[in-house]
């Protein structure tokens, strides 16, 4: 995890952009463009609107990525996005990974995998590459709890052999997450709990320079009251915050999840950076799609700035 | 779920083919064969080996496929053996699907996704497409249950807009699946008792004329007693049964995750099937890959025989 604190230090901004784009964030007159383009690269006309969106997605992710480098340290694309166009998404999703790392940021993958030990390692391969060569170029993981230490180890010797991180799902901020994870145990706690003392253990023998371990957890933003006593009880994990901006969580919501030294946790938002362009006024249907581009760059940067001062204004 | 138990019965076959294919599991030179055809179609010499596996899955799996169709109702491609090959991996997934299909397979996508609501919608669209366009080609997606039922629902909604089908993970076949599945709830039940309720009820009103809703439900063979237990619990649930053979679980073990008809589940089976050709003591290293791929077909058709008349033997 030292390579994602030392990153937050350097832009002094405990917060990462989720890259979620969806045919509602992206501007119309963006996936238009590329309508010509796709045509002739797809086998059959009825792969153009997936090709279409695959290739704008691209170009939107490149924006945004442009304007908020320097001002955030990381990134958090979203793979469902992605695969929802299928393997031209999945391509785009690399892409977007690639890019991002060259233009300085840590990319920490949402991916939520998770499954037996023989399976979790082929999964894990996702930090460590085939064979000298790596496809996904990203820094981190999201993975599930739900099949216990063996689907959860293979991630951790990756992240070890090649100087990455996974950050495990306790408390997600959805609304249905407590349907499991508050559920009352026989032994007085909740399965939350229990998950946060397992994800404390598996990163126990990983833990860097800063004090946190390469096994981080997920606990949303919607939940400040749980967040602030598992910072308590997983004094070596680095937290992954959703669910601030658009899910409802917000700076003050946050606060206890960072420790004493205003480390500890970064804070992610999606669609309250990259979808700012719909909300700024500025947007015209009659805008060109570089017009447009130029829209969602100025307001996504704006946006980051934005949650940056909110968020160091309370630590 | 009615497509999948009409196809059981047309092949009077309970069980399903886990493609999980590995370097070790793929003849080498099959692998081999393809070292000049790939050479021109990578970007850079380090992507060669990814590229060189991609193919030689996608070959091995057609030959697999082509052995058992006819004998199997169903195969389960396992995508963390693809997308450990990055993109080019991907691409060979959904061929797979694609080839699958085409010879009537029933394709069961082993991808366990599991998101907040906005998210889970999008990687849903596995089950429905982009536009009219199904890049996927799947019948059927694995999903994981940590977030609740707003991780759920879309993929529900999916599975009725497309008449296809999901399955949760209630009870894994992994060893340390019981460090969560098993833990005691306050109220006295465990768990994974608490997600097969929420499961049952997820199919509630997806009921077909099986008798079976759309939400299956994933129970490990390596946990005979339970999957008994389950099987009374969750009268409209039809079961995906992994764990079989490599992992330990017999013939006798899987007997109660029937219902009393011999129907309500279907047993899966990888290694045991497309590693077979390493066991049957026909194999060469001085063997063509076109032999190799031959004595593949064999064994693969034979262990996929062998394993219908097993477990037929017990219902």
């Amino acid at each position: 995890m030292d390579r994602l604190i030392d990153a937050i230090e350097a832009t002094q901004n405990p917060s990462v952009v989720g890259l979620d784009p969806t045919e509602a964030l992206v501007p119309p007159q963006v996936v238009a463009s590329f309508a010509e383009e796709v045509r002739d690269s797809v086998d059959s006309p009825d792969e153009v609107p997936a090709a279409q969106l695959a290739v704008a997605f691209y170009e939107f992710n490149r924006t945004v990525i442009d304007a908020v480098a320097g001002i955030v340290p990381a990134v958090k694309p979203q793979i469902a996005m992605y695969e929802a166009l299928g393997p031209a998404g999945v391509d785009v999703y690399t892409m977007t990974c690639e890019y991002a790392a060259q233009q300085g940021l840590y990319v920490l993958a949402d991916v939520k995998r998770g499954d037996i030990g023989s399976t979790a390692a082929a999964y894990a391969r996702m930090l460590t590459g085939v064979e000298g060569h790596d496809p996904w170029n990203v820094d981190a993981v999201t993975v599930n709890p739900y099949l216990g230490t063996d689907g959860i180890t293979p991630f951790v010797d990756a992240a070890k052999q090649a100087d990455k991180d996974l950050f495990v799902l306790v408390r997600t901020s959805n609304p249905s997450s407590s349907e499991l994870q508050m559920l009352d145990l026989a032994d007085g706690t909740k399965v939350y709990e229990h998950v946060a003392d397992l994800v404390e253990g598996w990163g126990a023998d990983t833990i860097g320079d800063h004090g946190y371990s390469r096994v981080g957890a997920v606990v949303g933003a919607t939940h400040p009251e749980e967040g602030k006593a598992l910072r308590a009880r997983m004094p070596h994990t680095f937290f992954l915050v959703p669910g601030y901006g658009a899910q409802g969580g917000t700076a003050a919501d946050v606060r206890g999840m960072f420790d004493a030294d205003g480390s500890g946790a970064i804070v992610n938002s999606s669609r309250g950076i990259i979808g700012a362009w719909k909300k700024n006024g500025g947007y015209k249907e009659s805008m060109s799609a570089d017009d447009a581009l130029g829209l969602v760059f100025e307001t996504s940067r704006a946006a980051a700035e934005r949650m940056r001062d909110d968020l160091t204004a309370v630590l």
